[in-house]
């Protein structure tokens, strides 16, 4: 298993940034592996923002649901990938009414097979109100069991804040008393 | 006063599950202190989660609004007590249309006589955007209010992302220049 | 340019009372730039809540707008300025329909000319739930670049979590390997 790392952040925290860092300085053949598919016109508009950033040297894959297979076939010795993002993966699982256990479980089992580095980028959502309505709420349990699977399944987690970068794991805390 | 926790943290951000863990490692008699009741199907298979993941070692007792009385009489000598969680019980004091200051007032006062270790777990529910409804919006102010006062009166907070623990009391980073 | 300090985190977890240490700290004349104007009763009772908390030793100067030009006008020798808050001004911004791209360049070029210690307060709105309704998930991107920017034009960047402030640049962390 190549080093995998997970980046965690509230929306517009500067995650993609520094995703697309880590693989750049990875190096070797770059992939962007888009969960996002461009289905409406600001999603449309965000992903050409996105692009226009990395520049041309990446080879762009979209795979709105099946993340684990593409990750297989994708990762592969003389690449880095970036997965942008998790969260919105889930969001396609969720309307495609998929297993959310069985497609986590699934992702879990192909980051520890990957062949190259890859980078993941993942939104908190848990850290509001907690919603109202049933769905939301089982949204929101869905993207924090999935980021502490995927955090427990990475080498290194990173935690952004108005663009900065924590590093999380491994912990650079001194063990408490 | 024995050392008291609290562990902080977004919704499914592995709180509960890292409060068991000290409090076991805390040893003696271990006591489950819901403020939880099972008033609805989704609540009460979270509570036969939590309840299956601890098993048998612990004793369970339920209290959803008199938080401050109920740790008075369980936190005793010999024993370790999981306090779970204090969002729940603050959603619970407003619903009896209680006094929310005068509460937490007592909540600080009891915690400042606990004569075992006491862990309490609450939600960060307000990192998102500020709800229109002018009840959400008192209560998101309440729990930060109870969260910044409890975590004056335990001697240690934990602050968790994505399954990950972050000591953040006593502070573990050096004084900034 | 002073040095200027960025205070974030979310809705209640201290932030006010944080950046209030450090501007007292600064010494000087001390002002309080109110991005807020007392436009209703929830919003003037929090004014002078702040108020009573910071004492008379404060002069006030309200603009929920012009935060770039006031900022050019007031951080001045001898003198240290708190603004609290950069959301409110955005949402002021967003009410005005002003260019929010714009205004968010004018704040940073104003922060690299400050003369005096500046301390900005500024929410963390985007680790809920991803609003339904797309003005709301306009504000909060516009809220996370804003924080970004501002936190890319301070010094030090302090993250707040339930009263305790976690100082994340300069970085506290070792580089991780």
């Amino acid at each position: 298993m190549a080093p995998n790392t997970l980046v965690i952040g509230a929306q517009r925290s500067g995650k993609s940034r520094k995703a697309e860092e880590i693989v750049s300085s990875a190096g070797g053949e770059l992939v962007y592996l888009a969960t996002a598919t461009a289905g409406d016109a600001e999603m449309a508009e965000r992903i050409a923002t996105h692009r226009a950033r990395r520049g041309g040297d990446w080879r762009t894959v979209e795979e709105p649901l099946d993340l684990p297979g593409i990750l297989d076939r994708e990762a592969l010795p003389g690449r880095a990938v970036l997965v942008d993002c998790l969260t919105l993966w889930l969001s396609n699982l969720f309307g495609a009414e998929r297993d959310i256990v069985h497609e986590t479980d699934r992702l879990v089992a192909a980051l520890q097979r990957t062949a190259c580095p890859v980078v993941l980028v993942s939104n908190e959502v848990g850290a509001g109100i907690i919603p109202m309505n049933a769905l939301a709420r089982r949204y929101a349990d869905a993207a924090g069991i999935l980021n502490q699977r995927v955090a427990a399944a990475c080498d290194r987690v990173i935690l952004m804040a108005a663009g900065i970068a924590l590093p999380i794991k491994p912990s650079p805390f001194p063990e408490p008393a």
